[in-house]
């Protein structure tokens, strides 16, 4: 069959069955993530052989160990997924919340219905477990979901979606509730952007340049995750205890994530009491720093940030740094240079932490808090299907809340409009 | 100016104040709003006059009639326009709110903070007074709006936006909040809708041609309001006076609008003694008829309902009307040939009340009311912008709560994550 032609009939298959799925109760799809997630347990033996095929087919194209490591299947990774779809089934049905139920004057009451979206494509790379955690969070939102994972797992998400097609089966739910795409084709991505009539909104998980490409793309709507340049801005009125507590755990706790901090800011007044002390945390952790020329004059030992650097989400062990005038700048700073993902003010001063909330236009802002904390489980949404950095729909973390919508009801006794 | 560099120009002035009217206060904002509701009142002469232009030279270029009166502005007109401008000023401003604050296990607070969507572009046919109320509601919102009217509304709308930067101005707010686009060139569209840099929503007003061309040419997201083919369905268990009530009033109240009913599904078990009674009350209020072959069996006087019927939006005293075996039947035929806009069911039933509620995927579903309650002013919004037929972000009549977004805000005491 002809790759349209193919993506078409998943499309269309999908679509039929979201309507199944959006009257599903909650036991249903409970226990369909349950029994998937004992197949998975079950099926550890075959998931890991199938993973073999795709680390050997990786190791023979010549993938890097970082990709070979993001692709391996380990028992205990294995456990883990299955541990995510208990979790997700644990979590309460968002579906079918009515809120703001109210009378209006003309007689009717008005309110909010929480439905599912639809049909959701997702587009990500290597990590097969995207698979399991993906299919899960979309199916509890009462979603039919396509999902297009990298070539390089292909026998890996293959594997585990068998289990998932079980589980779905011992719920009495539709298989094509979880598609995945059964091709490495290229061309099914395309196919998969623009069927409008069949997809609601598609969500690509991977590195930038693919979701910049799917994004310009698609002629359906995209719950996207760029950049994460992350700021903490260390006021003069900071406590440095605390200070130094959140800019050495936003910077070393992990590197390789989006809400690892980028750029350090740091008030005129106490740059010299905090940056010797931070200096000598950072060097310790191994992160390589780089200053604007007065953080330098107080660290010699540092190279020379350059106007790149403040643009640039390292996701390595590695930071810039900036003395500022104080909150003011460090706003025009954040904001020049920004993702619009994390920023952090680290201060005791009460109106200056209120402007700062108020003024910072990103998907996540905090006062004395680590900028490691903007994450859907720590937000207590239970479960995350990305950052979002977009601003409609889903802002930051995206939880089960994200993938539905709200429809209006309206209750009436016989009520017509004079 | 080149048109391209003139609209980057537009963009980047709108982004840049769009900072500025994220912190204004609500104060200021309905200053703005009063203020320019005043000089609305005070320059009604200008505005006649202004619009007796656009009259002439849209009788020249041979407008018809439909399309000269919703270009016209009389001075009651205006009066409304002006009062509409008050009305907005006297809503709660929706900027800031922060809702969900609540302690994590770790001891952070976790909350959402409510926060403009930063730059709007509007663009609308015809109606000038929608250069007013799309200009009101963006800025209560703390949005900057970029307008692009009508060719044909040219002068009428550059003479309302110079009354609403009267208004800015002696808020102190910059006149740049509010942009109308000042060339009839229609490049100026295509250099709208592609501005990911400086404009984050695009907003369509106006026929189908026009929102389905923008939908597909836009790079930025579009909240579009497509077809309003609405259900009337009279379930067996109605009431039947509330069914005659509502299946009238949907239809009759008014036809021109996207929330008046088209097509009329009506259970077989009481089409029998419901259908006669209702086919005097249209004939009687000079509504055209088409029928399903066992409609047309039960009143011989109309025409025949073809398919292309079923998918239509008359948007005219013309209603098709289908006899269906019962609920069932009646959500299959809503999905299959419905726009997911606003349906209502009529019946005492409490099961089939609940089910029609859960099932139907419209963006408003009603029980025993009329079709023609959706709608902002009717929901509670105060005021509405649109109705979108979308399902991410804003579903069904859209207020300021539409034109916003929430980011998280996290409070902390020196947190780090573990």
């Amino acid at each position: 069959m002809d790759i349209k032609d193919y993506m078409q009939n998943l499309g269309c298959q999908a679509r039929k069955v979201s309507r199944i799925l959006a009257r599903a109760g909650a036991e249903e799809k409970n226990q369909a993530l349950e029994m998937a997630a004992s197949f998975i347990e079950k099926e550890s033996q075959a998931l890991v052989k199938a993973n073999h095929k795709d680390l050997a087919t990786g190791r023979h194209a010549g993938l890097d160990e970082a990709l070979l490591d993001r692709l391996t299947l380990t028992e205990a990774r294995i456990a883990v997924m299955a541990e995510g779809l208990r979790q997700i089934a644990s979590l309460p049905d968002p579906v079918g919340a009515i809120s703001d139920l109210n009378y209006r004057p003309s007689g009717i009451q008005v309110g909010r219905m929480r439905v599912p979206l639809g049909v959701i494509g997702i587009i990500y790379e290597s990590r097969p477990n995207v698979t399991a955690d993906a299919a899960g969070l979309c199916l509890k939102a009462g979603n039919a979901v396509i999902l297009r994972g990298g070539s390089e797992a292909f026998h890996s998400n293959q594997a585990i979606a068998r289990c998932i097609h079980q589980g779905l089966e011992q719920a009495g739910l539709p298989r094509e509730a979880v598609q995945v795409v059964e091709t490495i084709d290229r061309s099914a991505v395309g196919a998969l952007i623009t069927q409008q009539e069949h997809v609601d909104v598609i969500i690509p998980r991977g590195g930038k340049s693919l979701i910049e490409r799917i994004s310009q793309e698609a002629t359906i709507p995209v719950i996207k995750h760029l950049d994460g340049i992350c700021h903490v801005y260390i006021d003069d009125r900071a406590d440095l205890d605390k200070a130094v507590a959140i800019a050495v755990n936003a910077k070393c706790q992990r590197y390789g994530v989006c809400n690892a901090m980028e750029t350090l800011l740091v008030a005129r007044e106490i740059a010299a009491e905090i940056l010797p002390m931070m200096g000598e945390h950072y060097r310790g952790a191994g992160v390589e720093l780089r200053g604007c020329p007065e953080t330098q004059g107080l660290l010699p030992y540092i190279g020379s940030a350059t106007e790149e650097d403040w643009h640039t989400e390292y996701l390595a062990p590695l930071l810039s740094i900036r003395i500022v005038a104080g909150l003011e700048e460090a706003i025009e700073h954040i904001t020049h240079y920004g993702s619009h993902h994390t920023e952090t003010i680290v201060t005791e001063d009460f109106t200056r932490a209120r402007r700062f909330l108020t003024e910072v236009d990103s998907s996540s802002v905090m006062v004395n808090a680590s900028t490691r904390f903007a994450d859907g489980f720590e937000y207590g949404l239970g479960a995350e299907i990305g950052i979002s950095t977009d601003k409609l729909h889903a802002r930051g973390p995206v939880g089960l809340e994200g993938l539905t919508s709200q429809k209006w009801i309206v209750l009436g006794n016989g009520h017509i409009r004079e």
